[in-house]
C-alpha cells in the first residue's frame, strides 16, 4: 500500500484546516497568536486514546470532534472565548487515507462550529492505537477567568443541560445486551450512545459564566467528584440535592428500570457539562442569560459554610438513601 | 500495588513544577498566559513516543528532557523566548512511581536550565508505551518570528553545533556491535550516544536568530531534507557544501571506519541545531553574536537563485561523489 509522506499528509489533509494566518499554512516550525488586547490566554491541553476514551470501531471523524471538543468544554466553563489549537496526532500502522479525510472531515464541521482555526501540529506513529492530543488556547478579558475555586458560601450551585447520558451511553457500549434488559426505547438508547459519543461543549453559555459565575468548571468525571472538588478548592461544604438533578429522559427510563443506574449517573464520566457557583444576586441575570441561548441550567444545590469537626466536600441531601452509595465515588479516565 | 490517584499524583510530582501563577498550582482546568506588550505567542507542540523516539530502557528523566527539549528547539529557531509549557502524559499500565518521580525530576532541572514553568497538563492512560506529549508556548516582538520561508539569493547558510551525532548515536544503540566493529573510541561512542538521549535545544542563539537571520528552522528531520525544505518555501536553491558541514570528532572516527557513515550524519535526525540563513550584510554581526554564546556556528553554503529549468531545493558541492547517496534522502520519524 503506497501511503503520502508526512509532508503530503499534512498538505492534503491539515493545511485547509489552518486557516488563522498565524498558522503559516502549516509551512513553518512554529504558529503565532496575537491575544486581543486586555486579554489573556486560557489554555487547556486533553488527550484521548483508542481504547481508553473511545472505541476502535468509532468513526474518526467522530473521535477527532470528542478530543477537540473535551478542550473546548473545559473553555466554556472558564467563560473563555477559543481561539485555535494545536493538533498531535499519533497514528497507529494501519491507519488508511478514508480515515484520515474522515478525520479531517469532523474537525471541518467542528471549526466551522466553534469558529476556530488549526493553529499547527505534529504526526508521529503510535506504538498502539490513535492517540489525539488536543491543545485548545482561548481569550478572557485579563484577570476574569472563571476559577473553580471561586464557590462563596451561600451560592447557588448550577448544572448545565442533563447528567448521566454519556455514563450510561459507555454501559450500552459495553454491554450490548443491556438496553434490551432495560427495555429502553430505540430512540433513548441512540441519545444515550450519541452523548457518549459526541460532547456538547457549552461554548454558547462562556458570556454568561463570564459574567455571573462565581465558581466555574466542566463535569467530566462525574457529577459527585467533580463537585467536590470545587467544594474543597473553595473551601465550603456543596450539598447536593438529588432530587433535583437534571436528567433526560432517557436516563430516567433506564433508572426507573434499575434504579442503581442513578448512582451511575451521577458519579459516571463524559458529562461535558458545565458546574457554576453563581450568588443569589447574580442567579435572575444568569437565568435569562442562559435562556437566551437555548441551553437549559438546573439549581441543583448550594455552597455552605464548613460545619465545626466537618471538612469541605459534598453533603447530599436525598430521599433515596443513595448518599452512601455516592460518597467518594467518582469517574476517572486514568 | 497502590499507587496514587490522578489527583495525588498531580499534586506530588507535577504541582512543584507548575511555578508560574497563571498555572494555579494545577488546581483549576485551564492555565492563563500574558502575552509581554508589543509580541506575540510562538506555539509549538511536538509529541514522543515509546519505540519510536527513544527505547523503552531510557530513563525516565531522559525522556521529559527529549520531549521539553525538541519543543524548546522549534522556539530556538524561531528567535522566541520561551514562557511556558503544557504537558500530556499518556502513561503504560506498568508505570511505577520512581519512574514518575525521575520524570518529574528530569523536568525540574530543565525548567531552571531554561528559565520555564509547566502550565498545565493532563495524564491519561496509554494503549500501550509511554508518549509525552509537549506545547510549548513563546514571545517574539510582534511581526517578527523568523520564517522557514525566509532565505533570500545571495544569503549564507549556518548550522549550528555540530551535524550526524544523534543519527549516529541511533545507530549505535541498534546495533550493540557497531561501535566495536568502528573501533570508535569509548569517549566517542558515549558521546553519539548521549546526543542522540538529549538534544541540546540552541536557546541561547534565540536572540541572535531574532537580530539577524533571514530564514530559519532547526534540524530534525536531517540536514538535507531540512534543508531541502527551507529552499523549497524561500524559493530559492540551497547549494550545500559538503565539505564545510561541521563534524564532530566522533563523527569523523565513524566515517574514518566507514565512509558510507557520512551520509547517515547528513540525512539522519535528531540533530536539534539550528539551520540560518544570513545575509552577507549581517554575517559578521550574526558570527560575533554566536562567539559569545559560545555555541559554534558554521557557513555551510549558500542561497542561489533558481536557473531556468530548476526546480527550487538543494543542490550539493561535494568532492567526494556522494550527490547521488544523499539527492531525496532524509529522516521521518513518521
Amino acid at each position: 500500500m503506497t501511503r503520502p509522506s508526512e509532508d503530503d499528509l499534512i498538505a492534503r489533509y491539515f493545511r485547509p484546516l489552518a486557516t488563522d494566518p498565524g498558522a503559516f499554512r502549516l509551512g513553518d516550525d512554529c504558529a503565532t497568536l496575537t491575544c486581543p488586547d486586555g486579554h489573556e490566554l486560557v489554555l487547556k491541553t486533553d488527550a484521548v486514546a483508542e481504547g481508553v476514551h473511545f472505541f476502535s470501531e468509532d468513526t474518526w471523524s467522530h473521535v477527532a470532534q470528542k478530543a477537540l471538543r473535551v478542550n473546548l468544554s473545559d473553555l466554556a466553563a472558564k467563560g473563555a472565548r477559543p481561539l485555535g489549537y494545536l493538533l498531535s496526532l499519533a497514528l497507529p500502522q494501519d491507519w488508511t487515507e478514508p480515515q484520515l479525510a474522515d478525520f479531517a472531515k469532523g474537525l471541518a464541521q467542528d471549526q466551522a462550529a466553534f469558529s476556530i482555526s488549526l493553529l499547527g501540529g505534529d504526526t508521529i506513529r503510535s506504538p498502539k492505537g490513535l492517540v489525539i492530543t488536543i491543545t485548545v488556547l482561548g481569550a478572557v478579558p485579563s484577570g476574569r477567568m472563571a476559577r473553580r475555586g471561586g464557590a462563596r458560601v451561600g451560592d447557588r450551585l448550577y448544572v448545565s443541560g442533563t447528567i448521566g447520558d454519556a455514563a450510561l451511553g459507555l454501559k450500552l457500549r459495553l454491554d450490548t445486551g443491556l438496553a434490551a434488559r432495560l427495555a429502553l426505547q430505540p430512540m433513548h438508547a441512540a441519545h444515550l450512545l450519541d452523548r457518549y459519543l459526541l460532547p456538547r461543549p457549552r461554548s454558547a453559555l462562556a458570556d454568561a459564566v463570564l459574567a455571573d459565575a462565581a465558581g466555574a468548571m466542566d463535569v467530566s468525571d462525574g457529577l459527585v467528584l467533580d463537585l467536590t472538588r470545587m467544594a474543597r478548592v473553595s473551601g465550603v461544604v456543596a450539598e447536593l440535592d438529588v432530587d433535583a438533578v437534571p436528567l433526560s429522559a432517557a436516563v430516567r427510563a433506564a433508572i426507573a428500570a434499575d434504579p442503581k443506574l442513578l448512582a451511575t449517573a451521577l458519579t459516571g464520566g463524559d458529562d461535558y457539562e458545565l458546574l457554576l457557583a453563581i450568588s443569589p444576586e447574580r442567579a435572575d441575570s444568569f437565568e435569562r442569560a442562559a435562556k437566551a441561548t437555548g441551553i437549559p441550567v438546573t439549581c441543583v444545590g448550594r455552597a455552605l459554610p464548613i460545619n465545626a469537626g466537618e471538612a469541605s466536600g459534598i453533603r447530599f441531601v436525598d430521599t433515596r438513601g443513595l448518599a452512601g452509595d455516592l460518597a467518594a465515588q467518582g469517574f476517572s479516565h486514568f
